[in-house]
């Protein structure tokens, strides 16, 4: 742990970091819901024992931790300022392909590994620790309102509701759930795609049959699945044209910043990865900002290891599209749900189950919030961030869009962070540097009126 | 036990069937194997009490009997006549839904309850009975030479490698382990498809990636799959090209006995299942016996019920063709591996294993072996065999044809039989029906040079 003894880390709480990282909060997982939990309650005593006040409120599904900072001196007349965060972590498998325990933080070469670090408990750490010093300082000039979330890997909305609901809107919300386009490029994400996930069930019949017996004659659920997923994935990267309607064209000027960020096959080939199409690595951020795009995330059915001579009669898929702006996520499901079933072959019945959704949203660049805190950015990071957009989807910034609240979408994670893959990782030297820059923030809103 | 005052019963060594009938030889349970070695020795002591030589034979599995009863008189001018039957058992479980218990055989309503008893513990008794009384008449005409199996249900090969090993060949092999289409409507079951079973690995990547950030611009391991399995399953129940070729047609006699059996529709209706495609039910038989057919068995990748946004980069698939006369193994395993990789997008490695193949085989109809008995068949059951196929696999089948022994494979079981479910039964009147047809097989066998 020689790795930590940097001054710069001098009286931040990093144990209570590693506390925060050793609960595997895996909201995907029912089994975990005590550990989404136990995360909830750890974040709520951060605030209290910050000063604050903080209470985990409970929802339909996991837990929000609603708390708050108050500004240092007359916090009536303060703006008020919200900061997100999640303290869920997405299912840390396949867990043989990780070097070191996913919940049993480690630093190896600069770097902090566990599951979560990076999405998102270190950089809300940042957050909680950015408010807390300049609060312990007596020199927090906003009230700080946070709202951090236990469901956002799975696409929970209490956090959503939670906005659309509170009347009193806010300044700005800051959200430290992104990363850097490379080592000192800061960037801030001020468009994000929606999403609606699936998950559908083919079937066949009422029981597996024998395959030499039967086979040839009776339908085969697989092959109906593999049927229903050929309507709706894309064909040399292009998707159905009813999942492409709606499309709004990015502005000239962003296409303009987007051709100075590295190149797409570059970027495809830093993560061992190879393009969808011919034509997926010129257009990167065409494809993964401005497109719609459509994933299948998984798929079972019958005995994929054992020899066994079955015809199975049920299928499952999750799949997924990501919407872009322009795009209604209610008649994008239908589309989708409608191209399943058309190519489904007869006899089969296809059952389509929404597991979430998300809008698409995109915030104006030029907003006082956004343009305050750009600057701070500049002068903790030593560069101008730049306004870019993220394939990602985030339910709450389409309720902050909702409400009319400027969205300050930025952060520390890396490309090479292995974010949602085994080995997720988070730089050592970028946890002060988040703090720093959650104060300088912070300092830079109190100018909003 | 009223029912069993028989007289056609009368002499036959009914307490010996019983004896085996409740010893628990299921091959598949570890825990079972003194059991199953009991039911060898049960075997081995009934052909060396008729007056024949036999031994339980080692093997890397379950033991094998191989035994012979000599022909009465001038044996060595005799015609060797093989008899295959299995003496061990499938699982009896669920238990609960058996109404006697399994291995304590019971009749009611004229039917002999047991796991076994029709598969095929109850079938090989007729063979050896058949044989045994014909020796303590003084009138067996032919050398029976015994295969007696103890891994049939779990797909043992050892029989299949003493076929292939044994330079002796034989003039014929009877086979009594399957069943009569309906009561009294005998069948013989002269093809068997052949098989290669694949497992298909597709890798598009080093790591899964978050689908939101990456969607759109990266190949997905699913969707390579998707595309691969494109390639090779039937279209409108038309495989591809290539996995048809050197299909041999069945002959028109074929063709005209098939149309007497059960309509397509009614079979795939009580299997509870739908048909592949609108001409799958009218050719029920043609699919099923005569056609090559592939099934994708198994598949698996990414995150199928978990909300996961990854784009997954391993996906698995199990798959196998059933391969029919004039086929070839090898040929088609070429084929299969090349649709594949043709179908699998650029950039997508795909691995293809193959786990287990088997040649298709089909017996002649009019060779001496199969006419002689066949009339044999006629005159004890009244009604002569319609000659069929079946769809499944049997790599015994496949050691016989290799050797150019003629195969009668028939049997006494019905399709209520209950053959690998609870409740497994067989008509007590065709113990005495069985053994007779036995007898008069072997006796019309002398005839064979």
């Amino acid at each position: 742990m020689a790795e930590i003894d940097d001054p710069r880390l001098d009286g931040l709480p990093l144990a209570a970091l590693f506390e925060l990282l050793r609960i595997p909060s895996v909201s995907a997982d029912p089994a975990r819901a005590a550990d989404v939990r136990a995360a909830a309650t750890w974040v709520r005593d951060f605030i209290v024992e910050s000063g604050g006040e903080a209470e985990v409120v409970e929802t339909a599904g996991a837990p929000l931790v609603v708390g708050e900072l108050r500004a240092s001196s007359a916090p009536e007349e303060a703006p008020d300022v919200l900061c997100y965060g999640h303290f869920d972590v997405q299912p840390p498998e396949p867990l043989d392909e990780w070097e070191s325990h996913p919940f049993e933080p480690e630093v190896r070469d600069g770097l902090l590994y566990a599951r979560g670090v990076a999405d998102d408990k270190a950089q809300l750490w940042m957050q909680l620790v950015g408010a807390s010093t300049l609060a312990a300082e007596g020199r927090l000039p906003v009230n700080v309102r946070f709202l951090c979330d236990g469901e956002e890997e799975i696409g929970g909305t209490s956090a959503s509701e939670h906005i659309a609901a509170d009347t009193r809107g806010a300044k700005a919300c800051v959200v430290f759930d992104g990363g850097m386009l490379a080592p000192g490029v800061p960037v801030f994400n001020l468009g994000l795609r929606g999403f609606c996930y699936f998950h559908v069930t083919v079937r066949t019949g009422e029981r597996d049959l024998h395959s030499g017996l039967y086979g040839g004659a009776v339908l085969n659920a697989l092959h109906a699945l593999v049927r229903a997923l050929d309507g709706v994935i894309p064909v040399d990267g292009e998707l159905p044209e009813p999942l492409r309607r709606g499309v709004l064209e990015p502005s000239a000027a962003e296409l303009a910043d987007w051709r100075s960020l590295p190149a797409g096959a570059e970027v495809i080939g830093e993560q061992g990865a190879v393009p969808a199409d011919a034509a997926a690595a010129a257009d990167f951020y065409l494809r993964t900002w401005a497109s719609p795009s459509l994933d299948v995330n998984g798929i079972e059915g019958g005995s994929p290891h054992l020899l066994k001579t079955v015809t199975p009669v049920v299928a499952h898929a999750n799949l997924s599209i990501r919407l872009v702006p322009g795009q209604e996520p209610d008649e994008i499901r239908e589309a989708v749900e409608s191209l399943l079933r058309i190519a489904a072959p007869a006899g089969a019945t296809v059952e389509v189950d929404l597991l979430a959704s998300t809008p698409p949203v995109l915030f104006a660049h030029d907003s006082p919030a956004v343009q305050l805190a750009a600057g701070a950015f500049e002068r903790v990071v030593g560069r101008r961030p730049l306004f870019v957009r993220s394939g990602g989807s985030l339910p709450f910034a389409a309720a902050l869009a909702g409400r009319g609240i400027p969205f300050i979408g930025t952060g520390f994670d890396l490309p090479d962070g292995n974010v949602h893959s085994p080995n997720e990782r988070l730089r050592v030297d970028y946890l002060p540097l988040g703090v720093a820059a959650s104060r300088e923030v912070l300092l830079a809103l109190r100018a909003l009126e």
